[in-house]
């Protein structure tokens, strides 16, 4: 199936397109470019929310339950599960995914797990695109489920508009597992699992730590909500954050701010990937040997390649 | 200090010229890439051993149990401590970190934090080159110290020849805490903290996890080693286990072949970090406006701005 054809069906929702369509990101190179600039036009119009906590604070369960909430609110949710483990662990990443079985039938919602397929950029820069994808197949709400709280599952909640950090009780020291900047990046905090001991210690630790921080006048007040997401109590709360959220964003010109930046990162990538991709082959593995015998520098080797790439234009 | 005033100093292990230093990388711009390459042609002779693990596996401790090992061999120490959190939650990073200062009066050791200051490429690209200084200052060994499990750690961990993953008993699902990457990236595992119930039940399930893995003749078996380390228990073992990759790395002709894959990412990471230095200002600004607008697809304006820097020429 070529471009041309792929198109339209994934315009018109078709998530056997939809599915192919993201697999050609997940691999990179021209034809996943292709794609994106015919289909980047078509989007926009998405609520990206990005779903992000340590393993085990049920986000699988999470996820499920506020696609139910959304569904029941006539709201069609793409659902973008990241998953930066190889093959060889992917045993338990399994297990998360069967909960969200029971959306299966629904034709108002699409799963899809996001591996790195040794792609330019990585995972960060395909789950960009997938949700560029689901965005222009016409899905109201995107949910982006990442684990854990590195510098790469930061890069991926910053392409959401609203991001949900979850927290459980009972995860051995409360503040250290949610230092890692999970605080700067959260619009809303939920305390999964709430009929635990604790939930009440771990609510107040997050809202004792949210007003350490400073809050500019004008600015989103993070909201701390509990849920048990195995018997969807607190969905509708979480939805409704979510929403003011984005209403917020909206009304603020916030919402303009983001999608600047957004822009420009997403530019800067293309760059990136374009660069390497012309540069790769010639003069580079000469170069790269030698850098490796610490004859040359990277940077140096680097300026004399771009210099290269001038000349040759 | 100038870099012609910074580099011998640097060199003869001045631990105030390195702390400059680290601090030019992490700021990042032409100032960090003439440091750069003027340190890279010393670099290469340190031994990388990069720790990592969830929060409250007792990384910072088990560092300090292990410089303290080394310096009683006699070796040299430097100490990278990454840090993704912002000044907002750096409360609890300080705790961490006032665990090394029984290292601070040992000229054979340099500790240094690394925060992001908002340098391209991030953290991993700061660390690398601060490893790479502390390398050409003449320390024998370099241990990064990572927080989590994200991409952003697994970028930092493949700038070490051997790679430390930290677990403990007691963190909920244990299956569940390994599994995002890290049982790819570990050369040696610790399980900290082996004085608590449950320890041989980690030790039980990572070495089960590992025989599913594939194990190809001649390659590493990652060892599993139980610590104490606040009270050193294991130092020695875990010393002498990271000498052993290393020296297998050596004999196997792998060291080699990293360090090709290594000089490749540093080359990759200069060539972005120029060009995208070099396109900005000019028909950018206008371009993220149209991008975020969606008239514009980002991969059709970076065709379009590389088009322009080649005409430039």
């Amino acid at each position: 199936m070529n471009i041309n054809e792929l198109l339209p069906r994934l315009r018109a929702g078709d998530k056997r397109a939809l599915a192919r369509s993201i697999t050609v990101v997940e691999t990179g190179g021209p034809p996943a470019r292709e794609l994106l600039a015919a289909t980047y036009p078509y989007a926009g119009a998405a609520h990206v929310v990005g779903i992000t906590g340590p393993p085990g604070a049920g986000k699988s369960t999470l996820v499920t339950a506020l696609a139910q909430e959304w569904r029941r609110r006539g709201v069609t949710v793409g659902i973008v599960a990241v998953d930066p483990t190889s093959p060889f662990t992917g045993g338990a990443v399994l297990g998360d995914r069967i909960r969200m079985q029971v959306l299966g039938g629904d034709p108002g919602v699409f799963i899809r797990s996001m591996a790195s397929r040794g792609r330019l950029g990585g995972l960060a820069r395909a789950t960009a695109d997938a949700v560029v994808l689901l965005d222009a197949a016409g899905f109201q709400v995107v949910l982006i489920e990442t684990v854990g709280a590195g510098q790469g599952e930061v890069d991926i909640a910053r392409a959401a508009h609203t991001t949900i950090v979850v927290e459980v009780p009972g995860m051995g020291d409360d503040v250290q597992s949610i230092k890692a900047g999970m605080l700067e990046i959260a619009d809303v905090f939920v305390v999964n699992k709430a009929d635990r001991d604790g939930a009440d210690n771990v609510v107040r630790q997050l809202k004792a730590m949210l007003h350490l921080g400073e809050h500019r006048p004008g600015s989103w007040e993070p909201s701390v909500l509990k849920a048990v997401a195995m018997h969807g109590e607190g969905s509708a709360e979480i939805v409704e954050a979510a929403s003011h959220h984005v209403a917020h964003l909206r009304n603020s010109g916030q919402a303009a701010k983001r999608a600047r930046a957004a822009a420009e990162r997403e530019l800067g990538a293309a760059v990136q990937e374009l660069a390497l991709e012309r540069l790769r082959g010639g003069a580079w593995d000469d170069l790269v040997a030698r850098i490796a015998a610490r004859e040359r520098d990277p940077y140096g080797a680097a300026q004399e390649l771009l210099e290269e790439l001038r000349a040759r234009g």
